[in-house]
């Protein structure tokens, strides 16, 4: 396979889109941001990397708390405008049915079948971003989307971000266990 | 939709698969991770976290370099060996054709249809794991898994992970444009 190089940045693929929610000039705000990852396994971490332009930063900064709420692909439309309009010029509050857990500046959206409470612990400045590290104090999933008490992605049906051909993308077919699949080049050594 | 608590180490759903490369006493060596995600725009940076129990740590550490190899499903199971096994007790150089861009410590696979060179740029330390943030020095691409010039992700054919359930999932339907489906919701301010 001979290699050609392209464009540095180049994006992972795919992405997770997410919904982040923040409390901005004491109002609720969501942002949507795909540049995210789990960080730490325990306590559990989650990181959501957020330019430097966007309006509910200072808002992270100031309360020291964020959300990050997992769509399901019915609010595909929702999560889209909510990364092209910003809450400087648009209240984005009643987009959604806001509701918080154990931290009064964490907003979470009720219609989103798995929604993380953060308390943030580090950001860490970078060039063009902040990468906000939070603690997931509380995980919060729909009841309907459970399988044994655990999240069932084809009931979260959730989506994936690519760049830069920006395009949305669900979730397909189920290709094997983890930790598992790969025994069998073990049993070759 | 009224929510129910669960536990808070709940996974974002779905997290791409790559395979991170690194150089440990003198040898390539490739680790399975998920937890990974862009960080900073310009210039691009990635950042993977790491358990710290790993060995591929320490080669970063030392040599301020690694890579990011995103496998098509077809390395699925070569992908899910290089999360179960580990280098302390099994030399993984020989599962793949290793090549170098323009950093001598950072590994990369020739299978994979994209593969990001990094220089280790910050290491968070956390907890139980390390996030290390790296900037992409240069991308390579299967020149055919583009479509004009860039990656095309039906091409690629990458793969996601879910936990708690511990499975790798295929890309599904394109569902839409990014910063374009929520336009029609723009319109109705």
């Amino acid at each position: 396979m001979p290699k050609v190089r392209i464009d540095a940045n180049a994006c992972l693929y795919p992405m997770p889109m997410t919904l982040v929610g923040a409390v901005v000039e004491n109002r609720p705000n969501f942002l949507a941001v795909a540049w995210v990852a789990r960080v730490n396994f325990r306590p559990p971490m989650i990181g959501v990397a957020l330019g430097k332009i966007h309006h509910t930063n200072a808002g992270i900064h100031e309360n020291k708390a964020f959300s990050v709420n997992i769509p399901g692909k019915v609010l595909m439309e929702k999560t889209d405008y909510c990364g092209i309009v910003t809450t400087k010029t648009t209240d984005k509050s009643g987009l959604f049915e806001v509701f918080y857990g154990d931290l009064p500046k964490a907003p979470m959206i009720r219609q989103c079948p798995l929604c993380l409470e953060c308390r943030l612990v580090q950001a860490v400045d970078l060039p063009s971003n902040t990468f906000f590290i939070g603690e997931i104090v509380s995980a919060h999933a729909e009841e309907a989307a459970l399988t044994n008490g655990q999240p069932d992605i084809k009931k979260m049906d959730p989506f994936t971000l690519t760049m830069p051909d920006n395009l949305y993308w669900g979730v397909g077919e189920k290709l094997g266990q983890a930790w598992n699949v790969g025994k069998s080049l073990k049993s070759k050594e």
